[in-house]
């Protein structure tokens, strides 16, 4: 069986993307899905450079992973420092990881250029930083930065480096691309010549994409001999980003046959995950998980693919969880669909007039900016609709809600008025609020609680606006997606209008109404 | 000199694009742009498929190009059709193109699978178009479909097609990759293999990004000796494109020498005109033309740019039209925000009160939530602030923005009201909107361009928003990043606050300035 090591690097190199900006709560989202998924290595972080990294190693110390290893990262020592009593060391060795990745220099005019310091220190100072760290009982990957451009100018030297670490103890050895300059032809024949010359180590690649080059150059890396792969999940990254893992993990598996532990069909779902937490969009052409990648708008190749889907699939859809599109007739989803409908109606079949009324609903519905895939709670509802399944918990007469500068009471801004129907009776309810949203929010609530007391128990988890069609400016489509929790379940809404209160408003709604519906399929 | 030849086909497969949709004159307006860029043969559309392309041809008979010749797309005759007697034909020579690139499938089981036809039959038709349009006099590429595939499937009958389409008079036979499917490895072994085969034709490769290698597969096949490189100038082309020509021409010229007439300085330049005109957006780290692709945030990387700028740069920039960027994140140091305080004062130093006045500022907005590398607009007025060289164009004494359901008039849900000051002069402005930040928004404008009727000429281009520490649900903090121009200027203004509708007023009120301040500068 064929395997290859995925180091993946989101939290650390990943973290230089401009735009990107993680919390420590965002950190150990990301580390638990990758775990889940399934990488081998998960570098989080480089605790010396970092108080947030600090903050973080300390708080994974209470999360359990089921497969991947940690890693820290961290600089060699500066020439004059003894690891003993060097700060840097010391914050790596708090951070407690099973691996370190420990990064020099192997390329001399770098040495020279940036660091400005004798290329023979450089070797003691890696040597040093490598033998400190094995003898405390690290894992260590050397990240050799710049090594392609280094052993292309003077590759006696970029070979002592990687015999420095290698002789220090390190257990893997990286060739970095660090400028991403690197063609495939040369990036394929020094990986090659590496891998022969340390036949007792591990050889990982470390690309960069600036020739948009990453994801050939690991996949001829990795027919090169290379045992590790590092990159980021969605190829994030400083400039042009990071070697691509989304990308590179299906092309290891279905086309060059390595085995990994993890079901390439989650593949899209954690990649829609991660790109959530990062606030990043998955580009609609990217290869395998992206929304158009199957999507087929010729006439010609729409009927080639419906009598032989390899005419224009290089694979299964399926396969990476993503699924084939049509651009005119389009039919997909209907079978899916079908298995909803038969929830609530078991005769449904693939003619009945509901499923028809079903899809078209949807299709309404997803024209305009809904996204069902993140808001199962707001779907059902949409569904019991549709099938004319459902009769509303309460009904919203009116709200006002303003907004003031200065505020009227000093603090909160905010003010809400609501007015609510149930069974013939009417209720209002207001609040102040830090922000419109809140405002409402808290009136709707007291509203409503007025007949259904068990909404007091629920609470709002989490809250994503994602503008869409951003180039109608302030008056752009927003959606509003919550997430709440009643203690026992968790469920998420959705809501989408060129009006954020509005959006926010159906949001809220669909919260309360899956809740107390809940509730009175329980009773 | 080492040449070779660009054929551009963003007309043609390009337009297959989801969400690309081109009109004549859309069309027209490319291929002028491609012509002065300098690419050698544009692919112009497909006439007998589509009445649109046919009238383009019409039109671009009326054009000069300096440098190009056009060509235009077709499918070989049906088995049971004359040339003479074709409609496709007849439409295609009345298009009149120098060049038409003729297509074929190249792999025996798509042949019997999607055309159901005899393989000997495809060989036929194939011979009998080529043969047929060489009398015509044209130059004729011949676009081997599924070739990669093909010959790695059934080697005998890919070639046989290639010997047909040569053998008919073809000037160039094209290795189509058509489901992009092909890994770097077999893609260069298979195209030298075509080229050492066929001495007297020119080879030309065709790729698909489907596994992410189209660029570096392109690269390969140059290498082994492919003679035109077709692809389209960004990249589009249905699911997950076509190779990205932006990408791939300057890493001929810069790193493996070949020569363009065309010089590569335009480049960004070109792409932006053509993303324009596809209302498509450029990602931000598309290698050599995206905005992040010379931006360095780490404050260890932008100490290493400063001493040697290729430690992380592949290239010089402004060979490429693109700019070195620095960011302004808690990850950089005080030697990024020296620079920047020079600018206003010259004599500012590392221990300047000034510059440690500025990083404390620039610190707690950071804490707060503020985040200027994608804002540097907002950036700018800070510093300024931070150094007392900033006097205010306005202030806003008051808003009051309401939003009401059921809307007052029917229609637009919110209604704003703000007061500002300029010079001990008052005003106000008014609004309904599509939502309480467009009613906002459209208020403060008309209250400023009482006093700055140059404010009419702004306008917004891009909205975004995104929760902060979400846990704290609807009265979470919030970021807004607004993109504004005035035609001449593009720039980025940030806010941030529990209450959404002061983020957006604050991003905003900063846009506003921003523009007031290059007013005044340039007066």
């Amino acid at each position: 069986m064929k395997r290859i090591e995925i180091l993946d690097t989101t939290l650390r190199d990943g973290a230089q993307s401009e735009g990107i900006s993680y919390s420590v709560a965002d950190k150990i989202k990301i580390a638990k899905i990758l775990d889940n998924f399934g990488v081998d290595i998960i570098e989080a972080g480089f605790p010396a450079s970092n108080p947030k990294d600090e903050e973080l190693f300390e708080k994974l110390k209470n999360e359990k992973f089921s497969r991947a290893r940690l890693a820290a990262f961290t600089s060699t020592l500066h020439p004059d420092e003894e690891p003993e009593s060097s700060a840097a060391m010391k914050k790596l060795l708090a951070a407690d990881t099973p691996a370190v990745v420990v990064f020099g220099k192997a390329s001399s005019v770098q040495v020279r250029e940036v660091l400005r310091i004798d290329c023979e220190e450089n070797l003691r100072i890696i040597k040093k930083t490598v033998s400190y760290l094995k003898n405390a009982g690290k894992e260590i990957i050397f990240d050799a930065e710049h090594f392609y451009s280094g052993v292309t100018a003077d590759r006696d030297y970029a070979y002592r480096v990687l015999d420095a670490a290698a002789e220090a103890g390190a257990d893997a050895l990286c060739l970095c691309d660090t400028t991403g300059a690197m063609l495939p032809s040369d990036a394929e024949r020094l990986t090659r010549e590496a891998v022969g010359r340390y036949r007792d180590k591990r050889i990982a690649v470390h690309f960069h994409d600036d020739t948009g080059c990453a994801t050939a150059n690991a996949l001829l890396a990795a027919e090169a001999g290379a045992a590790q792969i590092q990159g980021t999940f969605l190829g994030v990254g400083e400039r042009c980003g990071n070697a691509d893992l989304s990308v590179i993990m299906p092309s290891l598996k279905f086309k060059l046959g390595y085995e990994f532990d993890c079901d390439m069909k989650y593949l899209r779902k954690t990649a829609n995950a991660i790109s959530e937490i990062s606030n990043t969009r998955i580009r609609n052409n990217k290869p395998y998980i992206g929304k158009s990648a199957f999507y087929h708008k010729a006439g010609m190749h729409i009927d080639a693919v419906k009598k032989y889907p390899p005419s224009f699939e290089h694979i299964d859809p399926a396969l990476v969880g993503n699924e084939r599109k049509f651009g005119l007739s389009e039919m997909s989803g209907r079978n899916t669909l079908l298995d909803r409908v038969r929830q609530l109606l078991p005769d449904a079949d693939k003619n009945s007039e509901e499923l028809t009324r079903a899809v078209a609903v949807l299709k309404e519905k997803e024209l305009f900016g809904y996204h069902y895939e993140a808001a199962e709670a707001s779907f059902t509802l949409l569904l019991r609709k549709a099938l004319y399944k459902y009769e509303p918990h309460f009904n919203i007469l009116l709200h006002k809600t303003t907004d003031d500068f200065p505020s009227a009471n000093g603090e909160l801004t905010s003010c809400s008025v609501v007015q609510i129907e149930v069974g013939g009776k009417t209720e209002m309810g207001s609040s102040l609020g830090n922000g419109p949203v809140n405002a409402l929010d808290n009136a709707l609530r007291r509203a409503l609680s007025v007949f259904y007391p068990e909404v007091k128990d629920m609470e709002l988890l989490d809250f994503k606006v994602r503008v869409i069609d951003a180039n109608t400016t302030t008056a752009a489509k927003v959606r509003v997606l919550i997430e709440s929790t009643d203690g026992a379940g968790v469920w998420t809404t959705v809501g989408v209008s060129c009006d954020i209160i509005e959006a926010c408003l159906q949001a809220l709604q669909d919260s309360y109404e899956y809740k107390l519906l809940n509730l009175s399929k329980n009773t």
